[in-house]
Formats: structure tokens, C-alpha cells, sequence
């Protein structure tokens, strides 16, 4: 799975996912009162606005980009109409070509990440048969619990050719708090505990190889670019996740450090800068309306700015 | 809801909660065989048996009991179907006066948070509507992001009163990897990690307190009852949730451990023990149709094997 996201990123010169982070607020008034009208203020009423939504926006920049990232939350706040309409985003963004990374964030002791990862990636048998849950290709993959918690996801990757993204260092503010905490490692040698979980991804991930990158990568947030720079050397062949662009403060800049030399080996999220841009004073000429194609010009303006970046590093 | 917790345990006199986590190798052959009669071997059928399994062992074991832990990602791993399941077995358990702790795991940044707090805990604005989602007494928290990836959760505890349970030190093998890890402290001496997360769910805890204990708790394991000794201490005033009793090794005498002097303080899980109490040798004699009574009969012999174990400590 990491070759199709590698060949997306080649084919649209665009390291860049979407996140499908639907709230209430973002969803523009029109679809919601719509949604409303058919099915009142309901749970059901609220999925049908984050379909609707969703879709426009696939629609506008499913050519731009290679990938989508759906946050479960926003979807698993509105209850099992709610997932339905996560369910219904996978596998329309599937059918449009794009690569699908559920950010499910998921994680528990061996026997219970497998009935996740079969879920969430792979087929669960039911009597004779086999059946498939949501079916993402990529989900991201909460490490606390250690590497019997993290290895069944991996060997559905294997099984599957799919692939998982591993919390390593996160963008928000308080990430330190656990993550950034020194440790001794094997040597003695006190270092961050995100370094040794990054060591560990490039563990797991030697087993699951792609053409040139593993189906095990990493996600470190863009606000902490110098972390990014140490993580990139630690674990040289898997794929960086990199959110916290845009409304979270990461910018072009800071996403350099997440590269290596092939240019390759990250991919950068944002979420409300693109799915909610024609809130913002740069595309209100747009209008709520036309919501759809200012997060296509807020694709465009991302795509300048990341290829801007690299290519001053030279 | 700790309060509520407290009075279920002091009323049953079981500091016990049944893991509901049913598994299609766990479901008796007759009601996976009606089940699939009415539904096919499909993702339905399956959710029809995991509710048909749920709702016998639940009418069985309800009186014996404070509280139920169902276990999400089994249901998941059926896509939404399973997760209607799952919403069932939280509402009928509810309409039993049952607690019932939503076994989730989740955590996030801050804003995502948020999402699975309302979705899990509290409520989600739909229009000018407050609409509740899965809707279930505590859920389980993962720590790795963060206070900002925790705060969330107690908030909405606190509106709601409800309560959480955090991920400190968990009962599987590998559990030590990052959790166990050395740290320093901010007087600069070296700790585990799970010493640090157990003082900070002590901190999260002050502020959402019940009559004498916390409504943000603590997951340690049975596995590790001398880890269970420290945190008992350093989190005087949090629950302490208890899985890995039973099929994963822990045992009455590991538990003693993880209860104050007042008798309270812990709530232990067994999940396969109870529900899958047929498939064991020593409750053969019942057969399979009887497998509810068999999940009875293990309750009241895991009541029993730690009543002994707090009685032996004098």
C-alpha cells in the first residue's frame, strides 16, 4: 500500500492528505439545513450534512491530492449514524482512486488490536465467510501499550498489503508530556522516549517493506520540526504522517525536515485549512456556496508552499 | 458515577465487572447457528449473535455484579454492524442498573478528544439539539498524548458525571517496553514511566472528584501486582480497573495489592473466565446451551477467590 501512496504522490506532485474532519461547525449552513429538512436534528440528520460535505469537497480535489485522512472522532461523536457516514466516506474516497488512512488511533493488548486491525483493515470470519468492516488502507496506530499491542496490525499489513501510520511524536502542545520524557536506552544513554519508539517503527517496519519504503510509518506532528529532522535519520524508511499544518501552525517551512533526499518519505495532513478554507479571509470571495472550490484553491496554495519549501533547501 | 460504582460494589459485595468481549470462537453453536439461519454468515448475523450471547449472559450474572466492560474493538472488528451491537449491550445493560465501562482506549489532541468524550460520554450539538451517542458510565483513556489528549475526557465528566479510567500500566507481556521505562522526575530522580501517568491521573482526578474517590481512574494489570502496590499509593483517591485476571495469569493473591485499607478501590475484569466459562473444564457439566449458568457459576467463584484473598491479608 505504501507503493500506491508513493505512486499517488509521484502522479499529483503533491505530498498531501486531506483530513475529512467533519464538525457541525464547519459543515456550511446550506447542507445542514438541508440535511435537517429530510431527517430533523438528529444523529441521522447530522451524518447526512457530513456525507454531503464530505462528498463536495472529494469531488473538488480528488484529482489534486493522493490521499484523505478521515478522523473517526468527528464521525464516532454522532453515534452509529455517524460511523455509517465514515463507512460511506472510505469507500466513496476508494472508489475515487484515493488512497484512505483512517486516523483511528487505535491500540490495545494483542488480542484486541488484532479484532481492530482486522476491522479496521483486514476480513473477519463469520462462520465460513469472510467479511471486511470499514476497510481503510492505511489506519494510524497508538504505540502505549508495546509491541504485542502494535504487531498484529502489522501482520494484517502483510497479509492485507496495507499499511499503519505509528503515534511517535504528536502536534500537540502537551505531546512532551509522556513523549518527550528522557529514558535510558539499551546503552545507557539517556534520550527522548519518542526516539525509542521511533527505533521500534523501524523495527516493525523492516518486516513490511514496500518497493523502497515500509507499510509501517510514523506519525510526528509539523510543530516539531526539529524532532521530525532526528526521527527522519532514526527510522530512514518509513513514511512520515506529518500533521498540525495550517490551523495548528505548522508551515511549509517546517515540513522540510520530514523529507529525505528523494524528495520523498512524507506526507502532510491538513484538515480545517483545507475542508473549512472558505472560512477564512483569504477565500471569502468564494462564498459558503461555493465551499467546495475554495478548498481546491487551498489545495493549490499548499501544494506552492511545500514544493516552495523543498525546493529552497536546494 | 464513582459514587454509583461504589454503591454497586458495596450492594453485591463483588468488586468484579464481566468484560464483555464476545469473539465468534467464544459464541455457543446454537445461537451462531440461529443467527446465521436469519441473517446469513454476514456482518448482521454476526452482530445478532454477538447480541443473542451478550443479552443471556448479561440476564444471568446481572444481580451478581456492579458493572459490565465491553470490550469495543470485538465489536468493531463487525464494522457497524457490530458497533449496533455494541450500542445495544450498553443500553441494556443500563436499562439492568448495570455501570457499564466502555472499554475504548481512545485518545487524541485536544479538539478530537472532545469528540470521543461527547460521542462516548456526553452530548454532541446537532442543529438546536443536544443528541447522546454510544452513551455509556466510564470509558477508557489513552494517555500517550498528553494532558491536552486527557482534559477533554474529565471535562465531560464532569458535566455529565461520568467517569474515565487511564491507561497507567497494562496487563499484557509487552506492556513494559515504553511504560516501564526509566524517567526522570522533576526532582531529577529515576522513575517509570507509569509512576509519572499514575501522578498525573492523580492530578487530572482532583478536580472531579466523588464522595471519596475519583471519577478519573486508573488501568493497571493483575499481571503486575507489585506495579499495582506503587500506584495504589501514589493514587490514593483513583479507582483502580483491573483487567488480565483469569485467562491472562492474574489470580485472587495478585490483587490484594490494588485495594486501600478500606476495601475499596478496585474493580477487577475477567472477560473469557466469565463469558466463556462453558468452554472450561471445570464447568463441562453444564454443556454448551448452559452457558449462561456456567458465566454464573464463574462469577461466583471469582467472588469468592477474592473475598478469600482480602480476607487473608487481614
Amino acid at each position: 500500500m505504501i507503493d500506491r501512496l508513493i505512486a499517488g504522490i509521484r502522479k499529483t506532485q503533491a505530498p498531501i492528505v486531506v483530513g475529512l474532519d467533519p464538525t457541525m461547525k464547519l459543515i456550511p449552513s446550506h447542507i445542514r439545513r438541508k440535511a435537517f429538512a429530510e431527517y430533523g436534528e438528529t444523529m441521522k440528520g447530522a451524518a447526512e450534512a457530513v456525507w454531503q460535505y464530505n462528498k463536495a469537497i472529494v469531488d473538488a480535489v480528488c484529482d489534486l491530492v493522493p490521499a484523505v485522512k478521515p478522523q473517526i472522532a468527528m464521525y464516532e461523536q454522532f453515534g452509529v449514524e455517524g460511523l455509517i457516514a465514515f463507512q460511506r466516506t472510505v469507500e466513496y474516497c476508494r472508489e475515487k482512486g484515493l488512497v484512505v488512512i483512517g486516523d483511528v488511533k487505535r491500540g490495545d493488548i494483542g488480542s484486541t488490536s488484532e479484532a481492530y486491525a482486522v476491522g479496521h483493515l483486514g476480513q473477519v470470519r463469520v462462520g465460513d465467510t469472510m467479511c471486511r468492516g470499514f476497510d481503510e488502507d492505511f489506519v494510524t496506530v497508538n504505540p502505549y501499550l508495546g509491541s504485542d499491542g502494535v504487531r498484529p496490525f502489522v501482520k494484517v499489513c502483510r497479509e492485507e498489503r496495507k499499511g499503519i501510520f505509528v503515534l511517535v511524536k504528536t502536534s500537540n502542545p502537551s505531546s512532551g508530556e509522556f513523549q518527550d520524557r528522557l529514558v535510558r536506552d539499551e546503552d545507557g544513554r539517556e534520550r527522548p522516549l519518542y526516539e525509542i519508539v521511533g527505533e521500534q517503527v523501524a523495527a516493525w517496519g523492516a518486516d513490511c517493506m514496500g518497493a523502497s519504503y515500509s507499510n509501517v510509518g510514523a506519525v510526528v506532528g509539523a510543530t516539531y520540526p526539529e524532532q521530525g529532522r532526528i526521527l527522519r535519520s532514526i527510522m530512514p524508511k518509513a513514511f512520515i504522517l506529518v500533521p498540525g499544518y495550517g490551523a495548528q501552525g505548522g508551515r511549509g517551512a517546517d515540513l522540510v525536515h520530514f523529507f529525505n533526499e528523494d524528495g520523498l518519505g512524507a506526507i502532510v495532513n491538513s484538515s480545517r485549512g483545507i475542508i473549512a478554507a472558505y472560512q477564512q479571509e483569504q477565500y471569502t470571495e468564494y462564498g459558503e456556496e461555493n465551499f467546495a472550490d475554495a478548498s481546491r484553491a487551498a489545495v493549490l496554495a499548499m501544494k506552492e508552499d511545500i514544493a516552495q519549501a523543498l525546493a529552497a533547501r536546494g
